[in-house]
């Protein structure tokens, strides 16, 4: 039996703890025992349990509630457990995504007892797969008064600087459609593959949209991610798909987002197959503003999607912030640079009014 | 136990009753020990096994040897045995492709005990499949000298008219590369699939050559069979691979349609991955003449590959003629006018100087 996790050892060696309880997504359970047992030796805050979610709540009355949140699930493990550190740098599976920011969730849990706006620790399961399994989402329709706030910090890896807002994403399938034939009778036939030549031929030229909003410079993207067609070794293709990743700005809704697609590539048969929308960096609200200015007020725009989009739906302005480079996620030799996790845990507790 | 072949029916139950023994490639042992004892039983033949392909000879001492030769295999089963007669039309697999030709086989070996050339019958597994597996390609390596002749005719299913030659088939694997990256920057990457885009537009513009040979019209194709790019979703792709098929006229070497290609996707990846020459039509040997002038004197050119080919590296003129719309092969409706199958059996015994 593992010992439980030591919320008054240092935030870095508590990140090693985290990261040595293996939790790839849909296997959470070790995991969230420890972090519930954990906080529910503190005392100063009401914990739930939702499935493998933990919710931690202080309850002071201020007038402002914050959320603070990370997923404890992990991809699965590529040879890359236990946690390993060399030098300044702490190797391993979930160092960077994300257990450095749950470290710092926990640390900041065990030892603001009295912060200055009442927070709202949330720790949960199945980021990393279908949005299904998603703890925040299942949180959403079963709890939904335990996520609101004023403000809410995702510690996802973003270097330790705030990224605000975030870009939708579409995915469409682009169909081209001919008639099968005898590759030796080829003429007979209509090559479904030759045709997608213009499909691809318009993604090349695309030129991508960089629009400023709010102050950030947001970058779209439309891609081919899939290219599929074929039946046999010698038979003209009927059919041929590409797949393609559509990410917009946040100035677009889904429908503006589905309209631009429609026309790109007008004369395609062309279905959509999943759409998530962005979101607006909502810097503009007083909770947001002062976090920035107290983190060091640079912000980076956030190209990738994540649950931020799920806050701003519910109405509640997000951003990411923690620990580890976002571009080392899902990597076998994902790391995180302890210094980071150190100053996100500092840079809280001091726009928290905790003591240093 | 089914009752063995009866040779003295007519060639149109003879079909019925070789389609009702089920023989797809692998599964020949049953039809090969059927159409062996049938052979035996003649007396004026001289019968050997090799696997499941059986070689029947006569050695009457004339100066000329014809090889008329088909497989006894089929593609898999699909939902379309037992045979059905319907009309003027035989139902079910392997109607056309092509146990109607290897009835006529079995017709004029049966009762044409005195031909005016030699003949060498061979009825042999494995067509449909790997040439690793295929019974001719199997004897050329056992027995070479059961191959020799002046001339062979491949029972494969032509609307029972002469098709003379036969196209090369040589398959390529051209290759874009690129840059993996998250696909929510895409900036950071570089996509495989959209430099396929160029790959496709110069296989949309091809046009063909439509060489005339020995008097026959060739159609060469050049045509994509498969693509395939993508890693995940989210990911920018970095590589794509188009899979394309060049049949090619029979008057090109494979070493002439391979620098063909080579030149044609110039600036791009190219792997050759397989490659079978043509034939020409090799229709001025004198027992082809004479063959052609006795059916009727029409001949098409054989676009598809056949082991037409095979022969034609060994040596011996060969051309395909059969009973069955080769359009209707290794579909589930295939079928055949029973008609072409009484037209063929007639036309082979008169050339062969049988009695009517």
């Amino acid at each position: 039996m593992r010992p439980p996790l030591d919320l008054t050892t240092d935030v870095v060696t508590l990140t090693e703890q985290l990261v040595d309880i293996e939790s790839v997504s849909r296997d959470e359970q070790a995991i969230a025992d420890h972090v519930e047992r954990a906080l529910r030796g503190l005392g100063h805050l009401t914990v739930s349990r939702h499935g493998h979610t933990v919710v931690a709540r202080t309850d002071l009355g201020h007038g402002e509630r914050v959320v603070i949140a990370g997923h404890l699930d992990t991809v699965p493990v590529n040879d890359n457990l236990p946690a390993r550190r060399e030098g300044d740098l702490l190797h391993g599976l979930g160092t960077c995504d994300m257990k450095g920011g749950d470290a710092v969730i926990l640390k900041i849990a065990a030892t603001v007892p009295q912060p200055n706006r009442d927070l709202t620790f949330i720790l949960y399961e199945a980021e990393e797969i279908e949005a299904a399994y998603n703890g925040l989402n299942l949180l959403s329709q079963s709890d939904p008064e335990l996520l609101a706030a004023d403000f809410a910090i995702l510690m996802e890896p973003s270097n330790g600087v705030v990224e605000a807002g975030c870009q939708g994403t579409m995915r469409v399938d682009v169909r081209t459609r001919g008639q099968r034939a005898h590759s030796a009778r080829s003429w007979m036939g209509d090559n479904a593959i030759h045709k997608v030549g213009g499909v691809l031929a318009r993604l090349a030229d695309y030129e991508a949209r960089t629009p400023e909003i709010d102050g950030l410079t947001y970058h779209e993207g439309l891609n081919a991610v899939f290219v599929r067609g074929g039946v046999a070794g010698n038979v003209i293709p009927d059919e041929c798909v590409v797949e393609v990743n559509f990410r917009y700005a946040p100035d677009r809704s889904e429908e503006d987002a589905e309209a631009f697609v429609r026309a790109f590539f007008e004369g395609y048969d062309l279905q959509v197959t999943d759409i998530a929308p962005g979101a607006r960096p909502g810097l503009d609200v007083p909770a947001a503003k002062a976090f920035v200015e107290t983190v060091g007020g640079q912000v980076n725009p956030k190209f990738g999607w994540t649950d931020v989009a799920r806050f701003t739906a519910l109405g509640v302005p997000a951003v990411n912030f923690g620990p580890g480079d976002p571009s080392l996620a899902h990597r076998q030799d994902e790391h995180v640079p302890v210094a980071q996790i150190e100053e996100c845990e500092r840079a809280l507790r001091t726009w928290l009014g905790g003591s240093a």
